[in-house]
């Protein structure tokens, strides 16, 4: 197979065989396929398109060119979230242990900043001492203690996505439908979490600018999941003004601990239980205020969940 | 300037400014723009076309990556002519000497083959000793007294165009308008020739299958000639079937030198001829015939142009 026979074929208009799909993400992670064979690639994806089956077939041959995670049985149901990022957007912080503590296990992986908006990571390394990078026994360790991980995805983890997106970032063609979706489905699916729900922006300050546009990410990725076995729901919220009052990492994590202790801003509490009922639900935890929640603060929130 | 700006402009439909076109031109060609966003660019480019200022920029930039040649007075009035390629074209091989014999200098600056199509100095190489490289002294010397030169084209012209070639040859960006036109144009105006005419082909065996994308490549072509003042015209020719008989770079030579000698296969000295007239009109020589061919056989070619 040759690359150039593969870019005319997506230049063209036609849709991208499985064999296509399967051999250019493979040569790629390999090296075989140049940076700038995938540049073009990519802007006549961005351009032209990819239909469902393309999207769900490319997305597979992200997963398959590094290793899907097992954390074996940590005794409770895995569910993860995922945003699409914006400017305050700190619900990961609260988030992973508010559901933790109902009685799910949250194998939050995360990124760095993008763009304008923070990164989960970058905003936890604001903590001294806090450590990114878990190795995959250290996080199944964690999920089954404390029922929560945030850390760094491991290297093995889609590699073909790590290289694809920094490309991206150089060559104009992040704001791809097709390639947003493969990108966060094919890492979120290879994390091996059982349950997910998606939380995408829309407005000035998220990457979709419309909830149109946001819609039609959302419905791509929850197809995306589909297509996989992987229960996935969405929400499109409105990232119009930032969330809460606080911007900048150190300041985004005190006001995450706010909003744990039964404080913070009402339109990140509001978020972060409306994402918190959507996990819960997945992980088929119907009756969290009774069962799980034992601080009295936490209980507060789990229950309007 | 940021190349990931440019790129974006062209990605979602807009002109490219005549400051982007001039700063990623200059900035790829010193190697500050990277192959990937290049690639990146030649697909937006492609896909979403340009316009005749952006595409008379784009050239006028390629001009400008490098040395504009200067032969001083060779005595008699410069004229080139370009042909898109096809398979048996080996035009140029008695074109070149039977418009000198005519009273024109004709400065052919030639490439390597290309695709399905053979290239002139590939031709020429299959005689024992014959030498590609000339340097700007050796080609002035040789159109004041020869009057028709066949050589590599120098390193110092359009570098610009000769890195984006290889790129686009690998990157599946070859087919575009804008991009050939401006690759033909750029070289042919930095050569400093005085007339250009264009024989430009359609049909299975030419990169252009359709007359109607001929003649669009054409004018695009005679748009830019104008735009930069250069008398610029161009034949739409047929190529679904090879030129003459013989296909192959010393079978060609062969070819060619039959035709100069009064003989060949009918297509080759028509359209021959049909170049030569051209050629001759744009160099204002109008008197060929009587003035300047001087052996039996030529004559009769000139004779019917």
């Amino acid at each position: 197979m040759h690359a150039v026979e593969v870019i005319h074929n997506k230049r063209d208009g036609a849709r991208l065989t499985d064999s296509q799909i399967d051999w250019v993400v493979a040569a790629y992670t390999r090296g075989e396929v140049a940076d700038e064979q995938m540049a073009a690639l990519a802007m006549a994806i961005l351009l032209n398109g990819m239909d469902a089956g393309e999207i769900a077939h490319w997305t597979q041959a992200m997963i398959d060119s590094g290793e899907v995670l097992s954390f074996g049985d940590v005794g409770r149901p895995l569910v993860d979230k995922h945003s699409t990022g914006g400017v305050g957007d700190k619900i990961t912080l609260p988030l992973a242990p508010l559901v933790a503590a109902c009685g799910a296990a949250v194998p939050q992986l995360s990124g760095r900043g993008l763009g304008h908006t923070g990164g989960t990571l970058d905003k936890l390394e604001s903590i001294p001492g806090w450590r990114a990078s878990l190795s995959d026994e250290e996080i199944a360790a964690q999920l089954a203690d404390v029922g929560a991980v945030i850390c760094a995805t491991t290297p093995t983890l889609a590699p073909a996505d790590r290289k694809l997106y920094a490309l991206r970032d150089v060559t104009g063609t992040v704001e791809s439908i097709p390639l947003i979706a493969s990108s966060i489905m094919s890492k979120k699916i290879a994390e091996g979490t059982g349950g997910l729900v998606l939380d995408v922006k829309f407005g000035s300050g998220a990457f979709m600018k419309t909830p149109e546009r946001a819609r039609q990410l959302a419905e791509t990725m929850v197809a995306i999941g589909t297509a996989h076995g992987l229960a996935t729901t969405a929400l499109l919220t409105d990232m119009s003004v930032p969330l809460g009052r606080a911007v900048g990492n150190a300041l985004e994590v005190a006001e995450s601990v706010e909003v744990l202790r039964g404080g913070g801003p009402s339109d990140v509490v509001e978020l972060t239980v409306a994402l918190a009922r959507e996990m819960l639900a997945l992980a088929g935890i119907t009756d969290a205020t009774r069962r799980r929640c034992s601080p009295p603060a936490r209980r507060t929130r789990c229950g309007s969940g």
